[in-house]
């Protein structure tokens, strides 16, 4: 067993830092704008809607943001989280490459979402916070919530995209079960969804609108914040732990990466695992390919653009300097629940336009077709967001073959996918849907840019 | 962090050998019976059913058997697992107690089964069986099955209880993702199903049916053998991997235990956890208490009785010699699906016979409520079945709170609740049933014991 098949970590190894990548990067990223005035919002403008501590996170010039021993304690009930190198699918695919994978299912929620709830959580509670607000899609998000919430004794309040509110009971009963009341969103609660509904009361809901309902009770009440789980700067430097962790153990098994793949729809997960990485490159200790992938049914960076925009359908958010499809671009409903968005978050937009990793999009029967192979050879069921990545993993495995190189791969498997199995079950029935978007479509949602 | 959440292992030290506790036991165990002859059955008689050296584990005088490297190396996707220091449970209860979880839910399929699952499908195929038969309940057994064999590319066909076939699609689609044919059960597929098929065409089945249809597939094909995921000495066996690498944590913890707790069903959890350390108490080397917990619906080591009985309906497996309600009991459709079984492995009930440990029972009620409070304060959802552990375990340490002890409790938390939502909820909503066993029907079945 000399030749590990996974690299694990003692506890007193998670890492005591989040590490911020922005002081690192050559220029700093665009502000967000004021919608009204179009200047950069200041502090006092988020103070409604996040706690101060986060507020700072959020445009700190700190390379290194200490890790509260609060929040490392709730971190030792699963990180740091394994590096397992997948010889099962290696094998299958007959590629002289060394694939490994970071393995983030293995938290209470079943993703990495909890890497950043549970500092949201925490900061929160040590403000006096009573209650937090969120909106989820596919649910991976709120149950981090759910769960983070519970650990620090606060309320929690889940708007859930009305689809999955009944396509996924089991994802909704978990938030409850963790103590969460979730609403289907659009929901008769606020006046955002109030609207929505007196115009469409079938409405399917989209996380742009539920946002616009967490984020509208969450500015109404004083005892009240927000909580998002991905875009912005500071959910995505909580995630770091990842890439940190990752460098520790790959530097354990004695390997340097040659590609890194990564599926983004926010781009929390991304960049939790590249950030580190990115930093080691721009030192010029490694020069690894580094690879976004995202759904052809909601493209941003490959076919979005890069301009000015709201994070969600109503307006309600500052304007985001990102690549986006357009606040009120639908995108058709993927079983990746997570990378629906319409945006992607800005830090890893100014990243893309500096050229620091490339971008690839995949479509939904390639993407399902690796997780069922990966099921299959390493044991694990992906959700449907990693699976993006592993399509990507696999392809770039099968040009090793063909080229001979034994070039070193590494990828995040950032969820399982036990709440995903209708969507498994449509695949192996044949009845999978790959969507084309039509440029018109795109077009006509950048037509109502802000 | 000197005073750990969690103890972790390296890969390295996954234990080499299983451990068989028969040896070191005051008496041997009563030998299986041919129900025709009364007489002890052989390898021969086995021999339709199952590998040969599978065979050989059950019957072996070793004490040490050793793991294959090809075994070894499957166990490395997920073990060692964690043994973690519970808390946020400990501070919930206010009370004075350590109470530490082996955690075997972190495995693919989400349990402990595969501990088991991967070396009788590596035995089988080492053999050059082609394909396996089983039966599965809530699932947890058949998923893991058909994990294990997608490892050494054996087929797998799993009959599954009608009822949860109908109600826990999930893992039926699970089984059916790692590459298994799923037949609900009964089933027009074998003269078993046919004949309960011909005489009540809704039959719900229950796990004694699927055994029977399992059983009769695999003696009547030349390339198929059984498999059976707990009961027998070699599954139980096969389990003590984890009391094995608890041992190891514990130590490394500086903790002796006080009280060891564990559910049982047909038993391997609880043996698995329990043999290593019953080995070091039959040494003289610690002395905990010893506790087994069933469900009240199912109390095969409570209120069953000691004798010769059938492992399936039908009547085709050998006698067991074991604590059972009878082969004709129908247990009520408890959420713990696992623990529905009208008898109890043999080995076990020898020791309970021999005083080596105890026995409660418990109801649903109860134990959902403790799977909540877990849920809440550990983060991860328990499996229904290890939700009886958990809610005896909250029990010692509310009499320790009382006595003021610090006592250190050690229990298994054999697998995690996300196909189990359906049944939180009904807790959570107030429509979960408590069932009162009048002691009439277990005389009635009693009443046809072989």
């Amino acid at each position: 067993m000399s030749d590990p098949r996974k690299i694990v970590l003692d506890e007193s190894r998670i890492p005591r830092n989040w590490y911020n990548i922005v002081p690192d990067l050559p220029a700093p990223p665009p502000p967000p704008l004021h919608p009204g005035t179009r200047q950069p919002v200041g502090p006092d403008d988020l103070a409604p809607l996040f706690p101060m501590e986060l507020i700072a996170q959020e445009v700190s010039a700190e390379r290194h943001l200490p890790i509260p021993d609060s929040v490392l304690d709730v971190y030792r009930l699963w990180r740091p989280t394994p590096l397992i190198r997948a010889r099962g699918l290696e094998r299958s695919l007959g590629t002289p490459a060394r694939i490994y994978y970071k393995y983030e299912g293995g938290s209470p929620s079943g993703s990495h979402k909890p890497n950043t709830a549970v500092p949201q959580a925490y900061y929160n509670a040590q403000q006096g916070v009573r209650r937090l607000t969120t909106e989820t899609g596919a649910g991976q998000w709120g149950s981090a919530l759910a769960f983070a919430c519970a650990q620090f004794g606060l309320e929690c309040e889940v708007w859930m995209v009305h689809a999955s509110y009944d396509q996924k009971p089991y994802r909704r009963s978990l938030m409850q079960v963790y103590g969460a009341t979730v609403h289907a969103s659009p929901s008769a609660v606020t006046s955002a969804g109030s609207k929505i509904l007196a115009e469409d009361p079938d409405s399917p809901g989209s996380l742009g609108i539920a946002i616009s309902e967490a984020v509208e009770v969450a500015g109404s009440h004083e005892d009240t914040r927000y909580a998002l789980g991905s875009v912005l700067n500071h959910v995505l430097t909580h995630q770091t732990v990842i890439g940190e962790e990752a460098i520790e153990q790959l530097a354990a098994a004695g390997e340097t990466p040659d590609v890194i793949v990564g599926c983004t729809g926010g781009g929390s997960n991304f960049a939790g695992l590249t950030f580190p990485f990115i930093r080691e490159k721009l030192a010029g200790k490694i020069d690894p390919v580094i690879r976004a992938v995202e759904p052809e049914a909601c493209p941003s960076f490959t076919r979005g653009i890069y301009a000015y925009d709201f994070g969600d359908t109503a307006g309600f958010t500052p304007l985001l300097m990102m690549h986006t499809l357009g606040h009120l671009f639908m995108p058709d409903p993927i079983h990746a629940g997570g990378l629906r968005y319409h945006g992607m978050s800005p830090l890893l937009s100014h990243m893309y336009e500096l050229g620091l990793f490339e971008a690839v999009a995949k479509g939904q029967s390639e993407c399902f077709e690796a997780g069922l192979r990966f099921a299959r050879t390493e044991g694990i069921i992906p959700a449907p967001e990693p699976t993006h990545a592993i399509a990507e993993t696999i392809a770039e495995a099968v040009r090793c073959r063909e080229s001979g190189e034994e070039k070193v791969i590494l990828t995040a498997l950032c969820g399982h996918g036990h709440f995903d199995l209708s969507a498994y079950e449509r695949f192996m029935s044949g009845q999978m849907e790959d969507y084309v978007l039509p440029q018109e479509r795109i077009d006509e949602a950048l037509a109502h840019l802000p």
